[in-house]
Parts: structure tokens; C-alpha cells; sequence
């Protein structure tokens, strides 16, 4: 059976599109020693990739040209020469954007026990999207009950989540969104107490001002730039700015300008903090399991936008980027 | 005797300058019910006036159009009517630019030792300028040995005290200042590894990565603007920033613009984090006594700069943002 791959044929300047990516059809990969061999269900888009696929400074190294793009991805292992994974055991890792992927142990992130739910969900609630969603509000933003937390991108696969916790802590939750279908999402679904519709807003500070005269204790940034600006101009003495994603900003080379922070950030001691999920590692397992038990128990939502193919890859990572998705976008393969 | 004072006659629009003040002579104040006369000796000059007297969000409420300028100062009390302080005694505390201070005693920071040392140092290394240093430095900063911390107005008031306790840390401390009398101070008397002169640098950013491979791992800013910039981009994972000053923004209203910092913060995993003194009042006390041991034991050193006469008061003040000062600022009255 032959393997079909998508690589990296180029590197974008700016937003990823489809003409950077080919696909490829290659022999069906061996099992390598000490390996598995891995058939993807289902591959995840994340924001981050485009940080993976640029040579600009990143947290990992950048995805080589023509090597398979990475990708986390939910399979199951067909073929093992370890003995800590069977053959027809589901796991989560870094299996990269192909049909089959022939894979050393450590590429794995997790076994996927069946009775935690569909496949899909250890991808997004149960997966890096949920887990950065928990992490990065507790560890960074530290919300206490009775604060006023706002999120941007406050549908999408993370920001969703992080509007349910926030709301589970006590807090007041003000989303920004992009549309009135997601705005529904945010308060019908995700249990925000407010959604703003930032891109048909006029003057997004003086709207923000208006609906949070008590000012904003955590902002969850997936954004940055003028969205963020309008919201650091309505801080709160002591608040914390989690940076979790830059995703309204379409290219970082060379560095876009905007109006300097550092009066916000002085005088209102604010904490402005970058955060990166894998430097957590060691606190996943327990993550994965107290969101598992919320979404058992009817207090955790979510929504996934799945599309069929390895081909559909590509443009539905694309779409990513113009807020053309709701909630987390996954190829079915 | 009649009291000199000077009053704060308009608000500047950026950098304080002697035209924004005027002099007066009042009558010599009456003894308040319940307070204190005190005769001020020293004055304090601090950067953080300029946000004192403009009417943007501050930390503190903006001093008044004619009233008497805010200001630190060390001074003796030369009238009671309350039973905690006694004539004779010497205190610093917000007793402002005049002669004579008819104050509340809640307006007294604290009674100063004649065994401290001199009564001006109570105004800098064992005032505002130490605290500042010191706390900024353990509260946000957190150096570890071996790490590498970078100080822009490294021989400042504040500066000067943040290089020694690094060095004490065992840091590897690079100083950034503007000129070179200014470096032969941070290299011989305040024991910076290195000292780099920012006005005369063609590229800070690349001078700066010429000499720290290593990256930076605390980046104590008293400056923000372009010569923060230049740090930012050579920052270490897990670095942390604290916004103690903005001293290079000569004007903030409106906001001005530079190169966006969130991808540094967001793949490095930056803090940037804003300190203001007043948030730690209980903690003062411990640091005065920690700061003067260290005095007496030969490791912290300092210098001031001392004028005479009130009347070089708002000179003084405009001089502090050209860099035209050395050491700690201060009145003689």
C-alpha cells in the first residue's frame, strides 16, 4: 500500500496557503527497529504551525523543506517493535501529515483509552488545545473569583475552553470573536457572560471600556496587535497578559510596529508573560484527566470543524488564519 | 522666616523643564494639629516626577496645578504636636520642594539613624533608589547564579545599586549608560563585568549580541523605547523583564510606536513584568537594614550628585532625562 505525505515545498513570508505544501505518494514505509508503524484517523491544524514552518527564531526547530509536515496527529499503531505500544492501540504524537507514519516511541505522546471518548477530542479538549487552555490560565493568569477575564479568540479550540475554565473559577468572562455565529457559540455554548465582535467594532478600547468599567483582570492573548492594544489600554492595576498565541499578526519579519506597552505595563504593574505548552509536560496526564471529568460531567463543551482527506490539510490550515473555522479543525483521513 | 517653595505652574507635554515651575515665598507654616514641622536638608530628584505632574493614568494622582511639587526629602522635625516624632529628630518622607513642611505624620516614610551613615543616602542607595533596585531586582528578577543580567541606565541612582546586588548574586552583569565617564563608573566602582555605551552604538541589538552569546536572562529597564527594543531581541528562554522606568519615552500621550514585542515574549516564554516601590512598603524596612549592612561591610557602593539651593530644583529635574547627571540627584537646602 502506497503512503500519501504532504511536505513543505516553501516557506511562506506570511500566512501559510496550499501552494506551500505538495503532496506526495511514497512506498509504504518498514517497521523500524525499535519503532511503530502508525495509520493516522485523524491529523490536527493548529495555529502554531505557522511558528514551525518559518526559519525565524521559534521554540522548535522549523519543519525542513520537502520533509512532511508536522503535524500531531490520532492513530492507530499497526505495527510494533516496542514493547510498550500493541498493535491496535490508539495514541496521540507527532505522526506529521501523512497517511502512515513509521515512528520511533518517543514521538509518542500518549496512550488514548477508549472509554475517555471519541478519538477526535484527544486532539483538542483532551489534547494540546485544552491543555494549554488549563495551563496557561492557572499557571500564568492565576484567575481569582470575582475577576474579569477576557479571551481573544474566544470560540476557536483554545479560547473556548479557556472561557469554561475562567467561568468555572468564579470569574467574569468577556470573549472577542469575529462573527455573530461564533458570538452565539461564545454565549450559548461556552457560557461567557459577553461576546464582543471585534472586527465590526469602530473603536474595540472605548467598546471594551464601556462593557468592562471594572477593567480587565486576565487577558488570554491569541491575538496580539491591535486587537491586544485595545485591550492592554483597559488593564487593571496588577493584571496578567497571558501570550499564547500571535494569530492576527500575518508576519513577524520584518517585526511589525504598534503602540509601545511599557506605560501600561509599568504603572499598571502589569505581568506580561509568553507561554509554550511543552514546557509542561510533566503536568499533562493530570490535565488530560480533570478535563476529562468535565466534559463527563456536562461542564465542558466543545466543537470540532472536521474536514475529510490528507488534501483538505492544507487550505483548512489557511482558513485558520481568517477566522474561517469554528472550533477545532481536524482532518478525518 | 518666610518659606521658599516652588509650585508646579503647568504641565509639561513631555520632558519637565525649569519653565513648567515657578518660586514662591509663603509665610512660615503653622505647627498642623496632630503633625510636624520639618525643615528640609535634602531633596530628592527622581525620574519618576515627570509621570508625577502629567494627568495620565500614574500610580499616584497628579500633583496639583500651584501646588507645592511632590518630593521626597530628608529633614528634621522642628515643631510636635505628636507623640512619635520629636524635634530633633531626622525622617525622610513626601514633604516636597520647599523649605518647610507642615505635614500629617502620615506623610513621614521614616526616622532615619545618625549610626545609618550620612542623611542624604537615606534619599537614594538607602531610599527610594535602593528599595526600588533591590526589590525590582529579588521580587520580579530572581537571578540565579551564573545568569546574565543586563541594566540600561546601569550608572543611575537605581542602576548603580541594581549591577552590585546581581554581581552579589553571582551574575555575569553587563551595564548599558550613555557616555564614557559613565562607564569607567559602572566597570570601577559599581564591579559591572562589562559596560556598553548606547548613544555611541551603531546597532545596540548586534552590540549587545556580540557580547552576551549567552543571551540575557534579567533585563532590568529603566528606559523602555529603543534601547529596550534592543534587548528584547536577544533575550534568553525564560528571561525576565521588569519595567521599573521608561526614561528614553519623552512623551506618552499620544502612545508612540515601535517594533512589537509579543513573538519574543510568546517563543521565548518571557515575563515582563512592571514594578512600582509603593506596592512593597512593609517590606522596606528589611531592605534598609539588608542595603546599609552592606554599606558598612564595603560591597555597595554609590555616588551623588549634589546641588545647591532650591532654586536648582527644576534644572536638576530636566537635567535627569538628558543623561547630564551622575549618581544619585540631590538638593542641598
Amino acid at each position: 500500500m502506497a503512503n500519501q505525505q504532504i511536505i513543505l515545498s516553501q516557506r511562506p513570508a506570511g500566512i501559510p496557503q496550499p501552494e506551500h505544501f505538495r503532496q506526495i505518494e511514497t512506498a509504504e514505509p518498514a517497521l523500524p527497529t525499535g519503532g511503530l508503524l502508525i495509520k493516522n484517523h485523524f491529523l490536527s491544524i493548529d495555529p502554531a504551525m505557522r511558528g514551525w514552518i518559518c526559519d525565524l527564531n521559534n521554540y522548535l526547530p522549523p519543519v525542513a523543506i520537502d520533509g512532511v509536515m508536522r503535524s500531531l496527529a490520532a492513530g492507530q499503531v499497526i505495527a510494533s517493535d516496542c514493547s510498550q505500544y500493541q498493535v491496535g492501540d490508539y495514541v496521540t504524537g507527532w505522526f506529521g501529515w501523512q497517511q502512515i507514519a513509521a515512528i520511533s516511541p518517543d514521538q509518542v505522546i500518549r496512550k488514548v483509552a477508549p472509554e475517555e471518548g471519541p478519538l477526535s477530542a484527544s486532539l483538542g479538549v483532551l489534547g494540546l488545545n485544552g491543555i494549554t487552555a488549563y495551563l496557561a490560565l492557572h499557571e500564568i493568569g492565576r484567575p481569582k473569583a470575582g475577576e474579569t477575564v477576557l479571551v481573544s479568540t474566544a470560540a476557536g479550540a483554545v479560547g473556548s475552553v479557556v472561557g469554561q475554565l475562567a467561568k468555572l473559577a468564579g470569574c467574569q468572562v468577556i470573549g472577542l470573536t469575529s462573527s455573530e455565529d461564533k458570538i452565539a457559540s461564545c454565549t450559548k455554548l461556552y457560557g461567557y457572560d459577553l461576546a464582543l465582535n471585534y472586527r465590526t467594532a469602530d473603536n474595540l478600547e472605548q467598546l471594551i471600556r464601556e462593557h468592562c468599567p471594572q477593567k480587565i483582570d486576565v487577558f488570554f492573548d491569541n491575538t496580539a496587535g491591535a486587537i491586544a492594544d485595545s485591550v492592554f489600554a483597559n488593564m487593571n492595576v496588577r493584571g496578567r497578559i497571558i501570550q499564547c498565541g500571535t494569530a492576527s499578526i500575518s508576519q513577524w519579519d520584518p517585526l511589525p510596529t504598534g503602540p509601545r506597552h511599557e506605560r501600561f505595563i509599568l504603572t499598571q504593574r502589569l505581568l506580561h508573560q509568553g507561554f509554550v505548552v511543552f514546557d509542561y509536560l510533566e503536568q499533562w496526564p493530570q490535565v488530560i484527566a480533570e478535563l476529562s471529568t468535565l466534559i463527563h460531567q456536562g461542564q465542558l463543551n466543545y466543537q470540532e470543524d472536521v474536514r475529510e482527506g490528507l488534501s483538505a490539510a492544507p487550505q483548512a490550515l489557511a482558513d485558520l488564519y481568517t477566522g474561517n473555522n469554528s472550533g477545532k479543525t481536524l482532518i478525518r483521513l
